[in-house]
């Protein structure tokens, strides 16, 4: 049944928030009164917010990741080493990646992975920005990061092919069993790799 | 551990929508990045709904509900009875009763109810505004429609003695089994209060 609402002003905020990925027309009723409870200002800060974020954003002329200036921290850190280029589909994947601290280099956001399905194909992502930059001489390695599905299989063959006949090194993220997985409940595919790819016991003590 | 934005803006977003009830910062940066996908009217739109409901928002001089004009639909309509009021604790209550359609009514939100541990007073209620349409002689009902809680008693208890001295019928809602309720289950009180306010059988058929 369609809720009758008695303000146009409520209804247009409960449709907007119900556009949101995983908000229903409950939820964002409850939110929408949430935001007529704060005051004035904050209502104006939430809605300004929202307005600049999406007018206002930039992404870094390198890597393309999400940044309020024309180069990234990342990319503008003098600690993080320029010549290892991680390959990842999204800015999130950014996000991830720094979290686990285990990661020096910088990156390169693709802005999503080749899928026939959804229409995206390689001249919609920024591999021939990934191909100058690695023509460029000064990058040793790139890392390709991206999702263990059969997309990700496919990009991450694509820009190989884009970039074998230069000097790089291409490597990929390591598949295998999950920290807390049990041998038991492993699909065949993930547990046949981790067997092939099996590492020198001693490498794992060092982590 | 705290998240890692490479953008000022995406933190400020994400800041803004976890601040809604319910949302933490990972369900907060999937909507931020869900904006950052639309164009930018759309985004636009969404800013500038959250930031109308807030400042241009006015409530029904006669009932209290939201509305956009001065006399709320309801308020407004020829073909509800005005004699009888529904007092309800927010326009929340209202949009419930409503979807019911079986009520025809008008109502009166006193926004919030008497809670001496959230430190709200009757002073802060709409109840003097109840009294003054009451005295006014034309209401032949009221019809006390809040929750079934302590606070809700005392509530209903202080505006019966605000308005026992006027020609007026106070009621409240009928208590007893929910529909679908399985007797096993109910509480004691329900259950009690269910026998004592049984009903004859034939006013069961008609509904």
């Amino acid at each position: 049944m369609n809720q009758l609402y008695s303000s146009k002003l409520l209804e247009n905020v409960v449709n907007e928030f119900s556009k949101l990925p995983g908000i229903g027309k409950k939820t964002a009723l409850r939110m929408a009164l949430h935001i007529l409870k704060q005051d004035e200002e904050a209502a104006r800060q939430f809605g300004q917010a929202v307005i600049q974020l999406r007018s206002e954003v930039k992404y870094c002329k390198q890597c393309h990741n999400l940044s309020d200036t024309e180069l990234c921290e990342i990319c503008a850190s003098q600690r993080r080493d320029s010549s290892i280029i991680c390959v990842v589909e999204t800015i999130r994947d950014v996000m991830s990646i720094e979290n686990t601290m285990q990661y020096n280099g910088v990156y390169h956001v693709l802005g999503g992975i080749i899928s026939p399905m959804d229409g995206i194909g390689p001249a919609d992502l920024t591999i021939e920005s990934l191909e100058q930059k690695v023509a460029g001489g000064k990058v040793k390695e790139i890392i390709l990061a991206l999702s263990a599905t059969m997309e990700g299989d496919t990009t991450n063959f694509y820009i190989y092919r884009r970039v074998k006949h230069l000097p790089v090194v291409v490597s990929t993220l390591a598949r295998g069993l999950a920290i807390g997985d049990e041998l038991e409940y492993a699909d065949q595919v993930t547990l046949g790799r981790s067997i092939i790819n099996r590492l020198p016991f001693e490498n794992t003590i060092k982590n």
